[in-house]
């Protein structure tokens, strides 16, 4: 094992330590979030940091950090309310990490994603995406400790296909063929190992798939 | 493609909306989270809301749900102001999940989990984890929306089995073995598709790795 101190960390140069901490959380989840402002124009922004926070009511959580490029979102979500979530597959996990250049117009006529709206919802959804999500502005709040926002929507609207959505509600991952993103950039697919049953104290644990 | 609006998702069976909500985000990070109170009692639970604040200086963020078991974490936490991040690979997913049983002792002696100690750093890591971060608390705050409470830790110590560990401070996941979880219990291991090289406006993508 490798080990470095809290000094070793910080003397470290800044791309080092910047992509080994970046790693440290493990697989994080990729979301492709669509956007668009009040004059119609649209952003589409990939993030690693979106999070549930409870079930009833259904929210989700953002973490926007301080200083990036990411801030159009971020203004649009301010402005309007609304934002999607879209899973992202092999399919067009290049186009989603292409969407993080710094265009000046759309991400989604830069890469050649497609949009596609539902009624009620102001930002568009990718449409070849296998799990979009459509929701509101709840709450916005800024950590003191670095600057970093914190976003909690409310989720409105959920776009599955059938193949990856069981019985029981839980989604089969592996089967929409979302994609999973370490570090900085570098991306993933799943290869289930089991869903376990409940935990009990003196109990065996059963692969329920 | 299966729909549900806001009326369809909180009229469904608690159990499904649970489900469903708990997978939208997709793959998330799976960590066993050590921690020890100040009377010596050793604490162990996965959690799968941990992820990155900041490099400079180094921060991790960890949200815990309301109302959870997972409180006893919480707890020595804010008492010790010490916690470790272990990554759970696809030898020992089961007993990290089985340490979410409620047990009354230790989840290491429970499980058979063995704790290492480094100087320093007050609470247990994870002896056969690749990955083991030494944090301290920073601060903790509650969110006003539904009760979670997020707490921001400094990253004092890192180990990490070398051959997880690249040149340039990325974390190798798929060598590390490090395990990934959708929804409340199922795990699964990453399969890389490649590593990409910064986006830039006009500028094709190259596979790094």
């Amino acid at each position: 094992m490798k080990s470095f101190d809290k000094a070793s960390i910080l003397e470290a140069e800044s791309f080092f330590r910047r992509d080994l901490i970046n790693s440290l959380s493990g697989y994080k989840s990729l979301n492709l979030i669509g956007t668009k402002n009040n004059e119609g124009k649209t952003n589409l922004s990939p993030f690693s940091q979106v999070f549930h926070i409870g079930a009833t009511p259904p929210l989700v959580g953002i973490l926007f950090r301080p200083h990036t490029v990411e801030r159009h979102t971020l203004e649009n979500i301010i402005e309007t309310g609304f934002f999607t979530l879209n899973h992202v597959t092999a399919e067009f996990y290049k186009q989603a990490h292409q969407t993080a250049a710094r265009y000046e117009g759309s991400e989604f006529e830069a890469t050649g994603l497609e949009e596609f709206y539902i009624e009620g919802v102001h930002a568009p959804f990718v449409a070849s995406s296998p799990l979009q999500v459509g929701c509101q502005l709840v709450e916005f709040q800024t950590l003191q400790v670095n600057g970093a926002v914190m976003v909690i929507g409310s989720i409105e609207y959920i776009r599955v296909d059938e193949k990856g959505l069981r019985a029981d509600g839980s989604l089969d991952l592996n089967a929409l063929g979302t994609v999973t993103v370490s570090g900085l950039d570098e991306y993933h697919i799943g290869k289930r190992l089991a869903k376990l049953s409940y935990p009990k104290p003196g109990k065996e644990l059963e692969e329920l798939l």
